[in-house]
């Protein structure tokens, strides 16, 4: 808790203590015959104490809402939404059916960012690393979703209202309770405003025992109905259905992509020629049936994600060209510092693999690649960490995990997960399919290796056990090394030990001529294994909301009277690339900017004519809010203008170079300052801006 | 049917019957006690009936197969497949499961020749005619699948075996039969034959009811158990699901992208500044539950539509730039050719829309567009013909619709369909949703329009019908212009006349003095109307697979000892456009081609590099069979070859311009002819292939 926050609840409980006494005070006065002035004295101490009271709330009220504080974030929020929602950057889906919650359709500047994003991915990650990319439907067997573990465990808590049968996510209530309670009743003390910040701190971790005693102790009851609840149980949020016409074969919409590459392990193997590592990758939609979203863009029923898988051999996780981001630095949240109360910090990333606070290279060589593509992006890198998950967040056998968190003015939100998942996707399909899913290392030349070989001396057992003698001859050979040595050494020293026969349910005594255990030499020409897998999963609706977020910024007109609204994308992300305006409606302009226009298009700048009448200040402005880094305005037959949408600046190219400057600019092959110091300046005229 | 195969089938019914009266007449001189000589004869002339009845039975099945018949297209597909299975262009999904019919993943080389054509056709019709492309979610609440009709009508005709439950689709079972029968029974009359092609023919028009009788008539069983089949019954193909976790919001997944387009018309109207035309475009997955799906990747479960809505004023629907495609002349089969039995035909496209065989010029102007993006895909122009669709075929309120049928081993397969679906859909969704899907046309200055007004005299009509007066006075107001013009005329020459008022069920007699109609002349400033839609809606799933049979063709080796498989797909289609090579294990070589490498990377070029130590012969064969249309050998520090797939052909270049090169004619700005001239050429030693 914050120490301000602190001192003030506990200002607030001894000034309500104080008011409480006072009034009793006047009550008593007024009962027991005091006289006028000595009561009006008391009335008058207590409105003080009232005054008093007010000042230290609105104090608590403004520490709780910090400076920048949830009701600017908010403020922010709406201005961007605004925009996003007017220009169509998406649009709530089938909205003239009033809509449904968690689905979204991204509308054409949307759409076109969307996919601006996923072309450079897939350039940033499957075209520069050879990725053997794959496209799997969405529509999944159960059998394959039983394996993954998704059948059992994709659930979310929910409680439903007694009375109405509508449904709710029980975290999100315990979690609505808590935030209220500590904003709005400012009565609360110190220790119960630390016991509800602890409840929100462990929401992820509780059980649906918890839950619901927690729901119970606080008498939350539903949010429209104030209806008592459920008992809290799990709901699982796969969207199911039905494969083929009978009816018999349940299905799911994938929750992830990651399933398809899995299952297809052993033919992608072998297209590498098989050989370790190598990455698969898939761009796909996925479908989470969530029970009451809420987050707008953040928490949707469908959704795409980007995954790569990378196979590698567990014990060999270097990575070749971990070299080439070893160098950077960034704001890394490891374990220790999330535990000790820390903050995020500037971590070089070399610093951090040889440390070991990232598991290894390959680790490490996906968070630099992470970090580089969402910051190309246009994502704010202040505003970017990598927070890695507590032992109490990771899958039992996940070797590391970190997660990209971008902040937005909902908090800092998890865009992309990178896992070390170890064997088990791999394991898990192996087992239910009864197809190896492993990869060979064939030794140039055999290798001979020490193995430790227990050889159960049957007679000598049959004679002491009987009847029994299978069960511990099984035992004794299905020891791991570690129990055999411990045998090997406690029989050589004393002769024989108590030995646990799990089949039997009791203890055996095992004797020195029982069993001989022996290291011994044997040649291997090869080794089997199922190989880890390291997963970047990114949720692209996630990237592009916060990319929205970190681009957007409002400036004033040029006549000071109106904000007007700017998306500062970078040309990789713009929707747009490019708009040709002619200056004033007039034949030979038009038809100049047909010309450029028709060379764009060949040049393959997506572009917009906007031949309109409007100003062209209104029209700079409606390209601003749309992220249109270049407008050209032909005011001539012969040249044009340039204009840069940050910066406002504005050069003047011949009408014949126009398309290729802008391509050059917009492809990076050339920078903005480049061609503002090659070409001539133009400074706009009153009527320009 | 064909002529010989008739006169064949004649011949070998009257053969048959020549052969059953010689049969009868051995058996009847064996007990009439004849000579031996004079059995052993008939029994000769027996013999030669038998031969002579199976060479005709032989001139038939060769008949019926056609000279490339049916077996060699079997053995042609059977190599495509194998190739494409074999190099992972695509996985029957969930292998290691036994798989699921009707589902299959894109391995790395299909999904790349995917993503290719994907990319193309945003670049030939998104980016080139200014679409608005949007992107909406597959999940789609009942709602809106009501009022486009697929709650309802999107179905396929199923039976059940009766006693198993298995189903199947009834006019797959009936087509099998038929055409078993044809091909298999040689015995059966040209009546017959005739009668069961009729019945092929007629195949996708039948009711449930005529499907059933024709299952029962042929006594058409369950295929695997002979167990008899229930009636034909309607099953909805779309797969249900539920949205949210009440279990009472129905949704399917979208069996078309449409609808997300329809259901947004309001906003993108607005958002293209409320003018016609404009189109709007989306990509993604569409889903069918299938009954038993065939035809492997052609007929499948889940699938990527590429559709385009086209919105145009219904009284203009000129495009102006159908001057652009209105010389290209290529296959089309109106509605008229195919009734009177003849074939497709070559017709310029200008000519058939002036002459009025495609309804118009927007719908022109999409075919001829659909013609360029298919033909520079790679499909073969001479395996590729539009359509017409006849007029029981189509939507009762389709204006014109063309189907672009692409040529396989399958035979003619819709891969494109272009349909002028006039303002259905935006009517539909209008009325279903209460949101009127409207256009106005503005005039410049208000326009005075006659319009028919109807004035009934209430007086005298409440004099007449007393209790009935309202509603005679609504079925008057109700009267269309015709019928209105029609009482009019009826009343100034004869007094009075019969009408007939429905909510009465009866006529009444309307006197001249009961209404007034006349001609007014109005003001109106705008009209309002629904816009019609011009849809060209691609399945890429199957244009793929056309592009992969048209593309492939086997050669022999240099050695001439086996035949080579060759994908000729152009560089736009190609999975990974070049590979580099060392020509032999070597340091040197091998640091050249990683340099040539990363170049290829910055330059954008999927390419692959490979090491091994294989032949340069059998690598070039590996890289063919991807259709990898450049191939870069290392064979010197300073130079390179590149060797062009289909012509194999080879240039000598120097190490820094390679990747250059190979961009230049990858992107298209160079022809392989114009390197070929411009660099000297290096011929192959013996070695090489």
């Amino acid at each position: 808790m914050d120490a301000s926050e602190d001192i003030l609840r506990k200002a607030m409980a001894e000034k309500q203590l104080a008011l409480e006494a006072q009034g009793n005070a006047v009550r008593m006065m007024k009962t027991t015959g005091a006289t006028k002035q000595e009561i009006d004295a008391a009335i008058e101490a207590l409105n003080g104490l009232k005054l008093e009271k007010a000042s230290i709330e609105r104090q608590l009220q403004a520490a709780i809402s910090g400076s920048e504080g949830s009701l600017n974030r908010e403020a922010f929020r709406q201005a961007v939404v605004n925009t996003l929602e007017r220009r169509l950057f998406y649009i709530p889906s089938f909205k003239i059916y009033r809509g449904v919650a968690g689905l979204y359709d991204y509308g054409p500047p949307g759409c076109a960012v969307k996919s601006n994003v996923l072309a450079y991915w897939r350039q940033h990650f499957v075209l520069e690393e050879n990725m053997l990319e794959v496209d799997c439907p969405c529509v999944t067997p159960e059998v394959v979703l039983k394996a993954s573990g998704h059948v059992e465990k994709f659930t979310d808590l929910m409680v439903k209202d007694e009375k109405t049968g509508t449904c709710y996510r029980a975290d999100h209530l315990l979690k609505d309770f808590c935030n209220e309670k500590l904003q709005k009743d400012l009565s609360i003390t110190p220790e119960k405003a630390a016991e509800l910040k602890r409840v929100l701190a462990v929401l992820d971790d509780l059980s649906a025992e918890e839950l619901g005693s927690k729901i119970k102790e606080y008498g939350i009851t539903a949010p429209e109905t104030k209806n008592p609840l459920s008992d809290p149980y799990p709901f699982n949020l796969m969207f199911q259905t039905s494969i083929g016409p009978s009816g018999v074969s349940p299905g799911y919409m994938r929750p992830e992509t990651a399933q398809g590459i899995f299952v297809n392990f052993k033919d992608l193997y072998y297209y590498n020629g098989n050989k370790l590592p190598f990455a698969a990758a898939q761009i796909g939609q996925a479908f989470r049936n969530e029970i009451s979203p809420r987050q707008g863009l953040l928490r949707v029923r469908e959704f795409t994600l980007a995954e790569i898988e990378h196979f590698v051999d567990p014990e060999n996780k270097a990575h070749p060209k971990f070299s080439e981001v070893a160098n950077l630095e960034f704001l890394m949240f490891p374990r220790e510092e999330q535990m000790s109360g820390h903050s995020a910090k500037r971590i070089p990333l070399g610093e951090a693999v040889s440390r070991g606070i990232v598991n290894n290279e390959t680790l490490g060589y996906f968070i630099g690649r992470v970090y580089l593509f969402l910051t190309r992006l246009g994502i704010d890198k202040n505003r970017l960490r990598f927070r890695q998950h507590l032992a109490n967040e990771m899958a039992h056998y996940a070797a590391d995990c970190w997660d990209a968190e971008i902040e937005c003015s909902y908090g800092w939100i998890e865009c992309v997960g990178i896992a070390d998942r170890s064997a088990y996707d791999l394991h898990a399909h192996s087992e239910k399919s009864g197809v190896p899913l492993v990869a060979q290392e064939k030794f140039p030349e055999p290798r001979e290796v020490e193995k430790l070989v227990i050889s159960p001396v049957k007679k000598d057992l049959g004679l002491a056990f009987k009847g029994n003698q299978r069960m511990v001859v099984e035992a004794l050979e299905a020891m791991n090394e570690k129990e055999a040595l411990e045998m090997k050494y406690t029989l050589e020293s004393k002769g024989e030990m108590e030995f646990y026969v799990c089949t039997l349910e009791k203890e055996v005594t095992i004797k020195k001529n029982m069993v001989t255990i022996s290291r011994e030499i044997k040649k291997e020409h090869q080794r089997v294994f199922t190989p880890s897998v390291i997963e970047p999963s990114f949720g692209i609706g996630r990237i592009i909301f916060c990319l929205f977020e970190h681009s957007f910024y409002m400036r004033p007109s040029k006549a000071g009277d109106e904000h007007l609204n700017v998306f500062r994308f970078p040309p990789l992300v713009a929707p747009i690339k490019c708009t040709v305006f002619p200056l004033v409606q007039n034949q030979k302009y038009e038809e100049v900017s047909k010309v450029i226009s028709q060379s764009l298009t060949s040049a393959g700048i997506s572009h917009k004519i906007d031949i309109t009448g409007t100003s062209i200040g209104k029209r700079y402005a409606r390209t601003d809010e749309l992220g249109v880094p270049f407008a050209i305005t032909v005011d001539s037959t012969s040249s044009a203008t340039i204009r840069e949408r940050d910066s406002k600046d504005q050069i003047r190219v011949n009408v014949e170079e126009a398309a290729t400057v802008v391509k050059d600019v917009t492809d990076g092959r050339r920078t903005w300052e480049d061609v503002w110091s090659a070409f001539p300046h133009h400074s706009s005229g009153s009527a320009d801006e």
